[in-house]
């Protein structure tokens, strides 16, 4: 498997400097660790939105720093949580006097590593609280997990809590409107072919010519079901209905979707996916107030989607429209 | 090969639905056409600017319409030109009265029906100028030009003529920045795999496991050399020193850079090749003013990246820091 890299222990490394450089009045690199953060940091009088996890998932983490969402953001290696000192340095950097709100995907690594750095920076004094996302409605437990995974609904979280810091409100405010979009928000994905890590070099799991897997996560974990391959619309219509079970949408109801590309997947293919979403979704009396189609959250170069449903209300629909200036997510 | 579609025959007019779904507020679909403008039409007192060309290019060509940038654009068949009722449509649709504006990527095709959708409206009394966008330094003459041909340079060129255009300037004023971003911009990319069409489903070149094709069109037109896989760093070289040898870059020039994925490549690849591309700038003394990475104009499916460098000055680093908002770029 061919791959745009040089040495593979470079990769996360290499990366984290071309994204520098690519943003260099909006990023920058705190010394000596695989943390970016804003270039001219958190706002005086904001509170601080951070995240991280392992990298193979770009634009997240780092692409959703800037104004209206994220402070800062750790990486880890490829699949891989940062350690519990990346953390640290992540949140220190991200306090600017009024707490952090530490964003996390519920996996076991950065769960622990996470709440090792909060129970030391707290000890400086920084407060944080945390919203822990579990909206991967495949699976209950996984290999990675006790509980849910959560996957590209962590954009619509980094959303609402960076538009609700940007307002001024407190710790305790963002955290809730980041609780509320968990209480929301369901995602199931598909793999047509399996991610391949630059470390190994092949495929992290098998998948015929005519096969598909179904409840994937991020990370090559085998998903819930292998199936034999089927028409968009039938692909579609199956993660659509597992997620609408889930968080049990009824008609009359609006929400918000995502279709994500999982990193080898031409936009093509995800808008002819969302075009069949949004017809289901009218089949079935949902209104949608807002459809985005794109990269969120990948899984390296795998093939394959991911639909995201969130319930909304008028509060998280204000969050959700409110500015953002970020390399991955604009809105003006 | 596994795709995210239903019958290959429907795909545009799928993507092209679902694209529509996913902007309503942004663009509108020309009924009975594969044309699609801005949802409130050209502003008006505002020259056109009008594109299109194949599918399989995406964002390419819908996703740049929007304040700053495109008006319409016109979508072939997968890899085809539209046709010149198609073409004549989109001129019609984009002329506020003020003319408009034709970037025609330089293809046999696109170039013969975008010329006799001009013909047509010019005896309806719409003006029409035209810029040809034929960036790709790797190759001379190919399978489907005479000359060289257009590929991601193109994006530069909408972004300066629509900031211009969005400033109230006269269509030959528009005319002319493109006209001076075609003749200070040059790519070239590589392939690390073939693109796969939706009708053949099949790579449509051969390329082993250990190599890669550079020089490659945007069609999986064959490239200009076939060579043994490289480390990223040696490819970035050489696309680099291809595009900067052509365009005679010299120290002390400022230059913006991107770095294109070709729609199968992770982001993760592509930050990779920067952090090469803007070491090299910096050994040769040229500066880069900015630095773009993305999926600006793919390949379908394929693997790979193009790098395109562009000599700026002060009016076209005004043009392209301009405010642009529309799905795939935005400047805010």
């Amino acid at each position: 498997m061919k791959k745009l890299i040089n040495d593979p222990d470079d990769v996360v490394e290499e990366m984290l400097d071309g994204m520098v450089q690519t943003y260099p009045d909006r990023l920058r690199r705190l010394e000596d660790t695989q943390v970016v953060v804003r270039a001219d940091g958190t706002p005086d009088g904001k509170v601080g939105i951070a995240t991280g996890g392992g990298s193979g998932h770009e634009p997240t983490h780092a692409g959703y720093i800037g104004d209206g969402m994220l402070d800062g953001a750790a990486a880890g290696d490829v699949f891989s949580s940062p350690t519990a000192d990346e953390f640290e340095a992540l949140l220190d950097a991200c306090d600017a006097g009024e707490g952090v709100l530490a964003v996390i995907k519920n996996y076991e690594g950065d769960v622990m590593n996470f709440e090792t750095a909060i129970d030391l920076v707290e000890m400086e004094g920084v407060d944080v609280e945390t919203v822990v996302v579990d909206d991967d409605v495949a699976v209950e437990d996984s290999l990675y997990t006790s509980g849910r995974r959560g996957v590209c609904g962590t954009i619509l979280v980094h959303k609402a809590v960076g538009a609700k810091a940007a307002e001024g409100a407190s710790l305790a405010e963002v955290q809730r409107v980041g609780q509320k979009v968990v209480d929301n928000v369901g995602t199931m994905g598909v793999a047509l072919t399996s991610c391949v890590t630059p470390e190994k070099g092949e495929p992290t799991f098998d998948l015929g010519e005519d096969e598909i897997e179904l409840g994937i996560g991020i990370h090559g974990e085998p998903g819930v079901e292998n199936a034999d391959m089927m028409a968009a619309d039938d692909i579609t219509d199956e993660l659509t209905e597992a997620v609408l079970d889930d968080l049990d949408v009824e008609a009359g109801q609006e929400v918000l979707t995502i279709v994500n590309g999982m990193g080898g997947t031409p936009q093509m293919e995800l808008f002819v996916v969302n075009r069949r979403l949004q017809e289901l979704l009218g089949d079935r009396g949902i209104e949608t107030y807002d459809a985005w189609v794109g990269d969120y959250m990948t899984s390296l170069d795998m093939e394959g989607c991911s639909i995201t449903v969130c319930v909304v209300d008028d509060e998280l629909t204000e969050l959700f429209d409110a500015p953002a200036d970020t390399p991955a997510l604009s809105v003006q």
